[in-house]
């Protein structure tokens, strides 16, 4: 049995499901015009709500993230969920004091409904007849789990990457139901250079042949494992892929002149994108990497400001100096938006080499800001 | 018929072949340890060899370039060579004074020997049993050419990109032939995180069934130009890809909520992509690719100064403010191992948004740097 470092026993969590919109009036509605029937969300709480309703947060998850927060489904369970480090009792995002909520996003593939899902239509997966989805529409059925859950207003809403970004659409959506938000590592919209790099990774998808115009049985592994590989070279920085591997060869002192892996990089990018297919589906990352290239915050708006008029949270912004998918400077837009309407934003860049993946790894000093803010926050809570 | 600005005729070149390497003494050795026979050169020259012998510069292409680096090989050619604006009467690098040579990298697709020529031995294509070739085999092959040419030393080596690290060669393996050398926006070794963008990129292509493991009597069209998508991207900045494209959409004012191309940044990718796929093989991609994963100046030496120790030439080091893919910092890190040779090296980072590509775009300040540098060697010609 698997124990916590400092001896106590593991925190077990249970998945659980919350099923809605089998009627016209309830179905959700989204931003393509369609309404989506029968959604399931797929969530984990770890903590309790207090009687005064001022203690939940919730935590959104990024691309391949789900609801799987932290703690364990089973005592033996190998690995705990993907923020472990940062959400659990006595930790920043403190279980015994705080209500945790997160949920697996709509067109995801770790429990929410999603494009391999039954279409209760027709009785078969949606696949590609799976309405494309947006940022917004997620946060729309994450509405509904609120509401279920009986929670009035989040303390905050605490986010990284594509999480940020769901963060920033409760702000702009629902700003009676968040008191505070806290974007991390994210951006008010993507820049035509992710586009970029989504376009070439769903190609990767689409042309391979196992993929069949998203009709597989088997995932498509070729095609996904070479757009996740092309993603995750984007959540590293230059400095840590030079840390990490610099030229260093897998396994001799000298090239072996073949087209096979022979540099330590290329082992490990393989290495990432088997374990990848093995856990995500290929039209569910069509589909979220869809959602994240329409996310611009300020789109029907005449500019990012005017996007945050009604907001009323108060925001932790944070940003890594060596992400360069979504940098600083993103990060600052937000911020300038924010500060437009007179609103309460702490700002922080934190130093460091790990590129995108900071918001993953850098939890000491993520952590601190983010107890402090919900601390304050709390105080606050209205 | 297609004539010049200034109502010049149009420069006309015609491109040439040499053959050599028929014989065990005269093949060409590879780091690899296989020897290339037969080997072929297309090549093309600009200008007339002074009777001095010292004004003959060699151009070196990119990885996507080629012999035909300016005029046209007819007077009706709709384009010029690839560095047009750069090479000609008159022109940075003048052809009225300098003898330009230009020739086709070994492994490549343009006339040259590769991995879709006859293999001699066989009488079939190599393909993939075409031996994994390397930077400094580009510039062996080079050095015959040299010779058969009775250049004896050439008054400078130029290069951007990969054509950077074959001048860089150059200086290492034959400081007696080259008077100068002019890397830009290169490197003295691919990064890991340039080796695992190739990676992806050879994946792609590796993983299209058309591919047929290098046996295809057709250009595998969809991998390659999923590679050379990928490629494009590190060759742009996110500054001249958030001012060439925003987030503009293709045809509409909303977005289609679909798969297809939606944002102008998709259309132009898949414009790449597709073109490439009309000009360019998939294995000399390939192996072309392969040749820069294996370039590290430094291989085989203790530190990069050590491997400039026999080194004589003087150095024009040029980088582009917004390259990402070579940054300055690159650069620097071959001007300080020069330093320490106590060679002399002028140094400039040219203030560009263009990214990569601007070796090929900023040609007034670049040519302005050359033109000067070039003026002086001819006066230090020994």
């Amino acid at each position: 049995m698997t124990t916590e470092k400092d001896g106590q026993p593991p925190l077990l969590v249970q998945p659980q499901d919350y099923t809605f919109g089998w009627t016209e009036e309830d179905a959700l509605p989204l931003d393509c015009g369609k309404k989506l029937y029968g959604v399931n969300l797929r969530y984990e709480t770890i903590g309790t709500l207090s009687p005064a309703g001022d203690n939940a947060v919730l935590i959104l998850h990024a691309l391949s993230g789900d609801a799987h927060v932290a703690g364990r489904h089973a005592p033996d369970d190998r690995k705990p969920g993907w923020w472990d480090e940062m959400v659990g009792p006595g930790k920043a995002i403190d279980t015994n004091r705080y209500f945790v909520v997160c949920s697996n996003v709509i067109g995801g593939c770790a429990g929410s409904t999603g494009p391999r899902s039954i279409d209760p239509a027709t009785g078969k997966l949606y696949n590609l007849s799976f309405p494309v989805i947006t940022i917004a529409d997620m946060v729309r059925a994450q509405k509904r789990l609120m509401e279920h859950l009986g929670i009035r207003k989040f303390l905050a809403a605490v986010g990284g990457s594509m999480g940020g970004m769901q963060a920033l659409e409760w702000a702009r959506l629902y700003p009676d139901c968040v008191q505070s938000v806290i974007p991390i590592a994210t951006t008010s919209r993507l820049s035509p250079q992710s586009i970029a790099f989504d376009w070439v990774g769903s190609q990767a998808i689409r042309h391979d042949p196992a993929w069949n115009n998203g009709e597989y049985t088997e995932n498509p592994e070729h095609g996904l494992a070479t757009a996740r590989m092309l993603a995750h070279i984007t959540y590293l920085s230059d400095e840590s892929m030079n840390r990490k591997f610099g030229r260093e060869l897998q396994e001799s002192d000298s090239y072996s002149f073949s087209f096979e892996r022979d540099f330590a990089v290329e082992s490990y990018l393989e290495h990432q994108g088997r374990r990848f297919v093995e856990r995500f589906d290929a039209n569910s990352y069509l589909y979220i990497t869809r959602a994240t290239d329409y996310f611009d915050l300020a789109n029907g708006y005449d500019d990012l400001a005017e996007a945050f008029a009604g907001t009323k949270a108060d925001f932790l912004v944070v940003s890594f100096s060596s992400d360069w998918l979504f940098p600083t400077e993103q990060s600052e837009r937000i911020v300038r938006a924010l500060l437009k309407n007179r609103l309460n934003c702490s700002f922080c860049e934190i130093e460091s080499g790990y590129g995108h993946d900071a918001f993953l790894l850098e939890v000491e000093r993520l952590g601190a800001l983010i107890r402090d803010f919900l601390d304050n926050q709390q105080r606050k809570f209205q």
